[in-house]
């Protein structure tokens, strides 16, 4: 094992501060990479304050970060795709069983036994649980490891490798968008992001957002339209006219007036969670036989054909580079929606803690 | 025009009774059918009592039924496919606008223009509203008449002009269920004839029920299984492992714990219609990839296709005949669930009238 310097939160109630955690020595098949950005996700904000406590209890000290960026600094014997001083990525998941149908399938993520890059029961023993990306330094399974395109930049490339998989997954799905007429619902970390794959997909992309001073940024992102979604007229003209929606509001809804906006077998497909139930009108669903889904990140084969796509395609999230001391005040903003689109850490920050 | 006899409520209030109706005489895309059989939908009962009144306002006199069965008596000078003689059904919509994206898509029944069986604007202008089939005779344009297979038991035949229609189709959408592990919720009207159809389609069939006296029926009807869904044991041992659920229930239900009962990317399908607003867990929907779709009957095609399933397959309903003086006590019996699993008006018992 060996020292390795991050910011961790002791409760949910305390700030973030600098500590030091340790982290295994390479096993055969890991690589040791050393972390240039991590990006600040919601699922960060939500395990670092234990709020979804009913279905995952934090663990504290929490380390959370799984939008990591980094350059390998060594490999174990056994490995055989990366070399020290390449370019990779990790996002939510470090490891699985490999065996179950689910992984065979190549769906880590809903494997039973999946080890999540924090908060998650760590099968190496090093500490109760995985510590994730607020770290200079991380040890992962190569087979969780993630080339990074040459030509990407690396602080806009780290919110791929979830709010990227995240919302290219259920995309590319439903099928092919060219052609097809596609919302995405809310402009945040993954909306911004739904909006760059679906415009690179060849969709018609509209924007629904309550903020009318969201138009000028939404049309910059790459949607030819924007709909403001307090405004009745505006909402009825579009209705039944829709493929496919991506709704990527975490808060409570009406998640029928977006069902309404779906043409015949449209789908809406849900990234975001509610904690309170979606009222869901069945008559919605039945007159246009409409459908509604969820998705949750992608599996490992996807993340990295999403991380080629984005190579080629030249797509990175639109980020804002922060240090790792100001993790409290970003969770602050984060809380209001006031990032555009998402915080990058640059983890050089943290070698003079 | 002439007259037909026909059994109508005034007001959704009062009794079902004997009147006098007119029918159009056959232009020349016209059938004319004398009725043998028509099935009672629930649809029926909730259009006659002005249920729906908030979608679909009823105007009176109203003559339900849209599960029907006869014989031709007549043919217009361009029809093709009939001949007098010919044993024939109609569903749940008797025109359409035959252009439209929908219509060209073989979905009529999302046309815009579709004129349904009953209680729909008439076209032709013979009255103010169609007039459905609890009548010794109706015409109707030869698109939307149905060769029905000489080797199925009438009565039974009629209700899969709804009812057959409408858990047929939403099977077929979703593949191939051969050895798929397909559930039904709730064993009426719709629910029977899902589990025949699942039968035949190769599935593994499991029926979910609140009624422990239904497990008997259910395995004679062709389930492999029988889950008493109040049984929080029995749910649990099945939780994760269904492909597809047909959900019949057309009164407010627990969605999430059928959710909760599908695998990977699994899919619940509604074809009821409870009326208030589902309670859906974004996070079911989440983990595991799942959907909740609706459907809707299906189109002419595909009811068409349906019949020779049936016909190739041996496949009817199971039906209850009664005499049209019986209609006003089966609503009765409807409402209770009291019928196994349709009932099926001998529309000879009106020649009495």
């Amino acid at each position: 094992m060996y020292q390795a310097k991050a910011y961790s939160v002791t409760s949910a109630s305390s700030p973030f501060a600098a500590a030091t955690i340790m982290r295994r020595e390479t096993t055969e098949r890991d690589v040791q990479i050393e972390i240039l950005y991590c990006g600040i996700c919601h699922s960060d904000l939500h395990t670092a304050r234990d709020e979804w406590s009913s279905v995952m209890p934090t663990t504290y000290p929490c380390v959370p970060g799984h939008e990591i960026v980094g350059r390998v600094t060594k490999v174990g014997s056994e490995v055989s795709q990366f070399k020290s001083g390449d370019l990779v990525g990790v996002g939510c998941m470090v490891d699985s069983d490999h065996v179950c149908p689910t992984c065979q399938d190549h769906q880590e993520q809903f494997c039973h036994s999946a080890t999540f890059t924090y908060n998650s029961p760590d099968k190496h023993g090093t500490a109760p649980v995985t510590y994730g990306g607020y770290s200079e330094s991380i040890v992962v399974d190569e087979r969780f490891v993630l080339a990074v395109p040459a030509n990407l930049d690396l602080a806009g490339v780290a919110p791929l490798l979830c709010a990227g998989i995240t919302t290219y997954s259920p995309m590319r799905r439903w099928g092919d968008l060219n052609g097809k007429k596609v919302g995405v619902v809310g402009l945040g970390g993954l909306g911004h992001m739904g909006v760059k794959f679906a415009r690179a997909f060849g969709a018609h992309v509209v924007v629904f957002t309550t903020s009318p001073g969201k138009k000028e940024d939404a049309l910059r992102l790459g949607a030819h339209e924007v709909i403001v979604s307090t405004n009745p007229a505006e909402m009825q003209q579009h209705a039944g006219t829709f493929n496919f929606i991506l709704d990527t509001i975490a808060a409570d809804h009406d998640i029928n007036a977006y069902i309404n906006m779906l043409g015949l077998d449209g789908n809406i497909t849900l990234v975001g969670a509610p904690d309170a139930p979606l009222q869901v009108s069945a008559f919605a669903l039945l007159f246009g036989r409409k459908s509604l889904s969820g998705s949750l990140i992608g599996g490992i084969k996807e993340t990295r054909e999403m991380l080629d796509f984005c190579g080629r395609h030249n797509i990175t999230s639109d980020v804002e580079i922060i240090p790792v001391q100001q993790i409290n005040a970003a969770y602050e903003r984060l809380v209001k929606s006031d990032v555009k689109y998402r915080f990058s850490i640059d983890m050089a920050s943290l070698k003079s803690e």
